[in-house]
This record gives structure tokens, C-alpha cells and sequence, in this order.
């Protein structure tokens, strides 16, 4: 009999009306004779509600603490969704983190799933009954309460799909896929039938925020297919799995990711000697602030320039640390802007294609589109461009790379 | 070094302003060199919150994913209370029934403490830390979270103080103790310094709703000294212990309780036939009513008339039951009243004293008030009078018995 993991987040448990449907959802695919196992965060809100209250108390909560009143959050939703199962006919049982045991290192607020023991929840699938399994929760070998951190839920569905060794992780959301860029920005943006792990971590770590990036590290380490679909409408929804090579239609492109949260920092004429890029990123990573792009120049005149993105909130602190920097190794300037965006074409189709980049570069010329950055990845291309040319950027690309919809009848 | 459990309900823990205050008391008694262990409720309506999302779902909500809901509420309040509690200063851990380990028997709602694992909190307390466990919860053999029906958190603080062998246990609440009678209606009613265990109960089950019944049974039986005391006002409160027959100066009478809740229902003219108790009452058992007084009269005539009680609520279901019952066994009438109220005195030491009773009929002879019914027990004597005369009973019993307060000064 197949066994499907099913997530369900805070927004598709939100209340009593949504619980009841996720109830129904859950029978209808046990009618069907699968054996299931539900995971699932807190109601939307109620964790929050629930951190005000400790920092009601105290602006620095002390972890273990917090863990023991926001782990109470998902032991609220775990109950209510039995008792509704129940109530329509299905056999239903819920555990809390501790009690399945799921077992965590002791990182309060941001714990690793060590291990899981999958012993009471086959004996539950065996007597019939749906497991339903409190998400982001943990415990340590001390049996201390533990958190896994925001989105904690869909890695505790991961980490259940692989021990249990399940036929299938549905990732349960408001959207119906994985689409190949933004709908509001591209009308013609399809949804993707598949795509495989290390495509959806480029494409989530881009932009694209349907899953925790952790849960598909995890799914793609342990091969676990995860599919992302819509709570409440019907649909297929995205299968998320390894690249097994076979699809000779596969598009080179799998999806366009943007985003505008980035700005760019530029240490200019400095000297070019070994272990400069140390010198210059060393304190950046001292101040804590995290680098994304990061792009030298071949040297002139014995000089060169250096340039990296930011988070934006981070950029007038960087701003300062460089220009401490430029001072010290006697670089000629620092520049810097925010006006900028980053667009990324991502598909493992161009490992096996020639000239990606380049067409890539060609669409955005097309456009007059001035190129400031360059990054490349084995199945990624980034660029970093000025912000008001972003939406023409990514429609110039979905297009250029055959991605968008064939227009419906009547459009 | 004195070890003491405290345990504060809902009320005093209802805001976090009252947690902080909770804190600092605690970190007072912390102070003075006490090892502490505290017991908490959930923050007062939070139980009933809980409760009611389930009934959203059904209005039989399965008792183990009851057990579940309810139990967060209560694992809020202790990580409230242990990080106020650091924030002052004062080293603190939390933990859930599970955790201490409170193993409970499966009767999900109304579970009872079996045993108590007292190897963390023992190791906890050496290393300075207070503790704070979560009252009203504990788990069963197989992991499943119970919790021990409403009130419950007294059980729970009187269970630990039992299995720490602890020097006393404090239940804070919004009393400041134990009063001779209600004061509300007899101005002059006294706080009691000391009661007896005996007397706790029979006080408590007459209407002096102060602490549950349970956890004095409870208290009683393995000898926790208990004492009651306002949460936010200074004071000794009332102890509570066993009688050590050391007090010479003992006042017979300790209290007097009263209630209201009561209606009385006479079957007379019932044929005096061996067997014949059983047959008038157990169909009420069987009809889940419960009896309070019973008395039954010297037969006349080979018939007999049999009166009790029941509580108000189930009058006119213990009425048309009785109706049959009269019927069956051919009884000539059954008569009932609800203006009813019952009146007792309570104490130790009327064990050692003649004529107690006697001079409870003369002062109320005194005030004219007849007496409709009459049961006594070794340290009680409760009779059934007009319910118009409840106040001045209880004030002349409250005065013949000496328990007045003496007139304070300017008075």
C-alpha cells in the first residue's frame, strides 16, 4: 500500500472552518487506500501570538523556554485535525515531536532531526488509523523540548517521508506549483509539471518562496519526492525529484527566479595582491553581514576591482565596514548601489547545452538591458541588472527561452 | 535546607503582569534560602479556550486529543514563569508533566498520578535551579499526555510535595484562608490558623470550595502539611495537617459550612420490607444521580418513610424516578421540596465533647428554626432546615459556638 506524507502549513490550518477541510482532503485519500501520515505547523498567527508573550516577559527569551511555549502551538492543530478525522469515521492519532520521538541535537529555536523512530507510527498505519504528527518540534536526548526554526514544518515532513521511507512528500500550500517565474510578473508563467531538487534550491534561494530551502536539501540527500500543491484546490501541483535523465524533452530552462532584496558594494584600484579577497570579505564576515554575488575583475595596472551583493538592509553597514576596508589596503574607492535586481535563469537542461549564457545575454541586449554582474553555476546564470529594468528583463527571458504558455482559446 | 511547593492557579497567573508578580514572590522565597518547586495552572480562561476549540469540532471531543489541546495550556505558563523567573536573576527550568515524569493512568480527562519520577527536579534543585512543572497533566505508560481532570493542579502540587518528601505544600489563591464560615454572611467569621485534614474535607465538601477535594484526600493521606494563602496579599494563610491531638485549647467546633444546592425528595408509606433502601435508591444511582443525606425513619405501621438529597440541578429527574420507583413497590406518596438548605458544624473536637449536637438543636430551637432532617458523622453534624433561615442559622451556630471574631477596636 503506497505511503504519502502530507504537510499542511499555519495559512491551510488556520482555522476551525480550514481544519475541517483539511479533514475532509485527508479522507478522501484514505478512501482511496493510502496510508497516510499528516504533519502540521501551528494555526497562522498563533506562533507569533504565542513569541509575544515570552517577549512580553523578556526581550531575550531563553531558548529552551521559548521552545516549551511555541512547540504548544502545533500540539493545538495535531488534536484538533484528529478530532475531525474522527469524527468523520477515520481512525486518527496524534503525536506531539517527543512522543513519535522524534529526536533533535539541543540547538534551541533551530534544532537538526538527528533520528526518528519509526516504530509507533507503523504500528498506527497497520491498526488503519492516520498518524498525525506535530511539525517543528523535536526533543533532545535530555528530553528537552526543541524547535527546528521557522518552516521547521516541511523539513519534519521531509525527515518523516525518508525514515518512513514514503512513496511521496506533498508539500501542501496557497499556491498550486512551482511556476517557471512569477505570475504576476510574466501572465504567461506555466506551472511545472516536475522539477528536480537542485533546480527548486536555485530557483527557492532566488526568490521563488514555496519551500523551506532545508526541506529540499533534506528530500534530495534522502530522494524523497516531494510534491508542492494547492491546500484547497484540486491539481497535480509540482513533483519536485532527482533528475533521472530520462526526459529527452526536458527545456533547458526550467524557470526564471528574480529578486530585488540585493544591493551592490564595489571596492575599486585595489592593490592586486594574494589573499585580497580576504582582506576585503574577511570583515564583511566578521560584521556578520552575508555575501551573495561576488565578482573580481582580471587586474590592470596592478590593481582591481572588487564587487559583491548584500542583502539591502545590510548595505549601509557594509558600506561602512568597506570603506574602513579601502582605507587600510589602499584602495582607490568604494562605490555602491541599491537600485539593482538579480535575475537567474535555472535548469539542469544546460549542462547539456551549449550557449545558454550567451542567449541569455543576447534576450537582455534585445532589450538594451546593460549587464552589471555575471555569476554562473553549473545550472544557473545570474546577472545583475539596474531595478527598472527587471520586469522587462524576466519577460524578455521567459519568452526567449520558450517558456511561456501557449495562449488559451479565445485569448 | 526547607523545601516547599507552590503552586499558584489560574487567576495568579491570569496576565503577565501576574506571572511577574508570581516571579517575584518566588524569587523572595528564593532568597531566604528556600528550594522551590512550583506548580501552575493555565492562565485562567486559556482551559476553557482550549476547550472550546475542540467542541468547535465535535461536540464529543475524543478524550486523548483533549487530553492534548488542553495540556498546552499549563506548558505556557511554566516557561513564562521560568523565563521572569531568569530575568530576575533566579536560575529556573520547566517542565511538562511528561518530562518530570508524572505517570498518570490511561483515564484521558480525569487521570489519576501514579507514580512520580523525582530524579530531574531532585538534581535541578541541588544545582540551585527552582523548578516549575506544569500541574493538571502527566502521561500514561505508553507516552499518551493525560491530564487529571479540573482543579487538578492542587493534586499535581500536593503529589510532588509528597514524592520530595517536601516540608510543606502552598496553594496560593484568592482567599486568604480557611474562614470559620463564609463571611459574607456572618461578618465576624475568623481566619482558622489551623484545620485538620478531616475537617478540610468535610468543610470543602459542604460548600467552602477553598481547595479540591482530591488533592486534601490526597494530602491527608500522605501526610503533606497544606496550606492555603492568598496569592498577591501577605500572610500565614490556613495550614492544614493532621491532628496532633496537642492542642488543649482545640475549639470544638472548627466551622461552619452551608449550601444551597440541595433539594430534598420523602417517599412515604414505603412497605418495610429488607431490601427496601435498594430498591428506592438504586434506580437513582442507575439514573447517574447522586445522593448526599439519607435518612430513614423507624418504621410504623410496616411502612416507612425515606427521605434524601440531591443536588438541586437533578430534582426533577430524580422526582419522576422516584414517581415510578413509588409506584412499583407500592408506596403511598412522593413529596419534594427545593427550598431547602443545608447547615453543618464541623470539628475535630467534637470527638472528645458530649453534647455537641444537642447544643446545635438549642440554638436553633432559640431562633424557632425547625429541623427537617438531621446526619451526623464522627466530626460533622449537618441538618436540613428552611431555606429562609440559612443566615440566621449559621449566624447563631457561628455565635453559640464561639467563633466569633472579638469586636475590633472602635467597633
Amino acid at each position: 500500500m503506497a505511503l504519502i506524507v502530507q504537510k499542511f502549513g499555519g495559512t491551510s490550518v488556520g482555522s476551525i472552518e480550514r481544519i475541517e477541510q483539511v479533514a475532509d482532503k485527508v479522507k478522501k485519500f484514505r478512501e482511496q487506500g493510502t496510508d497516510l501520515v499528516v504533519v502540521l505547523s501551528a494555526m497562522s498567527g498563533e506562533t507569533n501570538r504565542l513569541i509575544d508573550l515570552a517577549k512580553q516577559i523578556t526581550d531575550k527569551p531563553e531558548p529552551r523556554e521559548l521552545d516549551v511555549i511555541v512547540s504548544t502551538g502545533e500540539q493545538v492543530t495535531i488534536a484538533l485535525l484528529s478530532m475531525a478525522l474522527m469524527k468523520r469515521g477515520v481512525p486518527a492519532v496524534s503525536y506531539t515531536g517527543n512522543q513519535v520521538r522524534i529526536l533533535t541535537d539541543s540547538a534551541h529555536n533551530k534544532a537538526r532531526i538527528l533520528q526518528i523512530d519509526d516504530q509507533k507510527i507503523r504500528a498506527d498505519l497497520k491498526a488503519g488509523r492516520v498518524v498525525v504528527v506535530a511539525g517543528f518540534q523535536g526533543v533532545d536526548e535530555h528530553g528537552n523540548i526543541t524547535t527546528l526554526g521557522r518552516g521547521g514544518s516541511d523539513t519534519t515532513g521531509v525527515a518523516l517521508a525518508a525514515a518512513l521511507k514514503a512513496d511521496e512528500c506533498q508539500i501542501y500550500t496557497d499556491v498550486d506549483g512551482v511556476y517557471t517565474t512569477d505570475p504576476r510578473v510574466v501572465p504567461q508563467a506555466q506551472r511545472l509539471e516536475k522539477i528536480t531538487f537542485e533546480e527548486m534550491l536555485e530557483m527557492a534561494s532566488l526568490g521563488s518562496k514555496v519551500l523551506q530551502i532545508r526541506s529540499v536539501e533534506f528530500a534530495g540527500k534522502y530522494n524523497v519526492p516531494l510534491r508542492v500543491l494547492h491546500s484547497f484546490k484540486e491539481g497535480p501541483g509540482t513533483l519536485i525529484t532527482i533528475d533521472e535523465e530520462e526526459s529527452m524533452e526536458q527545456p533547458i530552462i526550467s524557470g526564471i527566479a528574480f529578486n530585488r532584496d540585493e544591493a551592490k558594494l564595489t571596492i575599486r584600484g585595489v592593490p592586486d595582491t594574494p589573499g585580497v579577497a580576504f582582506k576585503i570579505l574577511g570583515p564583511i564576515s566578521a560584521a556578520n553581514i552575508e555575501v551573495d554575488m561576488i565578482v573580481q575583475n582580471v587586474s590592470h595596472d596592478n590593481t582591481t576591482d572588487f564587487t559583491f551583493t548584500v542583502h539591502r538592509n545590510e548595505y549601509e553597514k557594509a558600506l561602512s565596514v568597506l570603506e574602513n576596508t579601502a582605507r587600510e589596503i589602499g584602495a582607490r574607492e568604494v562605490i555602491g548601489d541599491i537600485k539593482i535586481a538579480k535575475v537567474s535563469i535555472v535548469g539542469v537542461g544546460m549542462r547539456s547545452h551549449a550557449g545558454v549564457a550567451s542567449r541569455m545575454f543576447e534576450a537582455l541586449a534585445k532589450e538594451s538591458i546593460n549587464i552589471q554582474m555575471i555569476s554562473t553555476s553549473e545550472i544557473k546564470v545570474s546577472v545583475v541588472i539596474e531595478e527598472k529594468y527587471l520586469e522587462l528583463a524576466v519577460r524578455a527571458l521567459h519568452t526567449a527561452f520558450e517558456l511561456d504558455a501557449p495562449a488559451r482559446q479565445g485569448e
